[in-house]
């Protein structure tokens, strides 16, 4: 999950200058606010600070950040001439500040840096609801009345996640994540015909780079077993599903989960058993990412994920030796 | 879920005069809305026009519809101070009006009545966020932070629900329903200790009337096996698990559901695949009540309401000659 955020004192501070946007566009404010976890937790790994939404602007697909209420697209895709205009991209071109931000965090960086994309039915369906929704009924809607339309633009968003992940593998990230956030709201049914094959088609495109993969959505207890099969190296999974089911259900691939973010808000004791109870399932098997299963709440104390990391550095010491 | 709504021109018709707590509130203007369905839909039950907020009011809970952003709440449950101010209420007085309006409909209907509450989970969700919410992470906060109050207040709330059960049971429903709407937020180790105990103390407090009841929630597919210890006849299940896989979850239970919604903004030929494929889970065995995985969606033509209805009785029909 994103490490940085308005739980961090550094990065409110940068926010009271600068836009979410303008922090992901200018590489030398996105270098400091990818390093500020890094420095203050402890980590294993750097996440690059960036946003899911930003290819699509350039795809044609313009937004902007409404106070309080997320992203707002100027006009949502609601239609196959909607389609016909989103544009394909050159990532070095339209998202040189991205690839230039990965560059330079490689030149101080001393854990890996993990480089991530939108899944193409997360972003489509930013696309076409154009603001938040809790049904996603346009998306669906038009999956449902407008399959051409629908595999149409997943498939240009899925050529844009292919060449973007590329290009950021070729600036220096050592392993992607593609974010399938709001997946969780299809059944298996709906998910094997309108998610799956665009999101197997991402994978494609960098399968033979050889890089580390992970596939992250929420609420997918009932989809595992079926994004297991596009093609990550490893899964992700939320607090939803206990992560030994998870495992069982992804077979032989790697795992990243899945303490509720919301656990963080309460007294340290529960967060340590929460924490033991997650190392307990993994029993010592090689492949886990401990991570949470969504990001950090804004409420939550740096000291807590401070604390987590140290905790679970501590659990998988013992258990290493 | 709820039959009567948006999607209803002659609904629409009647909240152009009434705010939706007036049409609950006036059992004349309830019945009316609570039959318009099953005069047009043809359907098997009528469910109560109601709404789940409505004790929460005479409990001290007092709230407003906010325009397109849904309940907000005076003064949110905050503390254990809060939760002091939560008063036992007794339906036949502070809930008199739905008491009417289902004597009233008793007395008109041919089909089965079916009554409801909201589950203390959901309820209390919603005292505290105090408006919508995405991650519940008040909620939880407090279930963390403050177990003791949670309790209190969950208890407070299932002492009432069960009491309003018992009251609608009284004035004539055949069947009810407790919602559970935003459990499926937990996972199944907080369920067990912050939700079931509440849940289970609902239907405590009916099982000696031997009436019906169905326990529905959203996004439970890792909750049901714990949902179906509650003590419910009927277990609900939403579109994201696989109606033969839920009922193999839920064991000797009566089983709810489970269409998306959302099909129903699709072409008829997907519509009736999806009927079909449910139908087919459920294999003849009895015991399937066919519903929506959750509410019908405001955008929703009632026609394919109505042939959906019309699909599973044929489909039902023949497959009980």
């Amino acid at each position: 999950m994103r490490q940085a955020g308005r739980y961090m004192p550094e990065y409110r501070a940068l926010r009271q200058r600068y836009s979410l946007l303008e922090l992901c566009r200018a590489p030398e404010l996105a270098v400091e606010v990818t390093l500020q976890p890094v420095r203050t937790l402890g980590v294993d790994a750097a996440i690059l600070f960036s946003d899911l939404l930003l290819p699509l602007a350039p795809m044609g697909l313009t937004f902007e950040f409404l106070k309080g209420e997320g992203p707002s697209f100027h006009e949502p895709v609601r239609s196959a001439a909607d389609v016909d205009r989103v544009r394909p991209i050159d990532p070095a071109h339209e998202l040189a500040y991205v690839l230039d931000t990965i560059r330079m965090l490689k030149a101080q960086l001393d854990v890996p840096l993990i480089g991530f994309v939108g899944a193409p039915f997360t972003l489509a369906s930013y696309a076409i609801e154009g603001g938040p929704s809790k049904d996603f009924a346009r998306t669906k809607a038009m999956m449902y009345t407008e399959p051409q339309a629908w595999h149409a633009l997943c498939g240009r968003l899925a050529d844009m996640a292919g060449a973007y992940l590329r290009a950021q593998i070729a600036a220096g990230v050592d392993a992607v994540q593609i974010f399938d956030s709001w997946v969780g709201h299809l059944s298996a049914t709906d998910y094997r015909e309108f998610a799956l094959p665009h999101s197997r088609r991402v994978f494609d495109a960098i399968a033979d780079l050889g890089t580390p993969s992970i596939h992250f959505g929420v609420g997918t207890g009932m989809l595992l077993e079926d994004m297991a099969t596009a093609g990550s190296s490893v899964v992700g999974a939320d607090w939803r599903v206990p992560l030994d089911h998870a495992w069982q259900l992804i077979g032989d691939h790697g795992i990243q989960g899945n303490l509720d973010p919301t656990l963080l808000l309460g007294p340290w004791p529960r967060v340590r058993a929460a924490v033991e109870d997650i190392v307990q399932r993994v029993g010592g098997r090689p492949g886990h990412i401990f991570n949470l299963g969504h990001g950090v709440l804004p409420m939550t104390s740096p000291d807590v994920v401070q604390r987590v990391t140290r905790l679970v550095h501590s659990l998988t010491a013992t258990r290493n030796t």
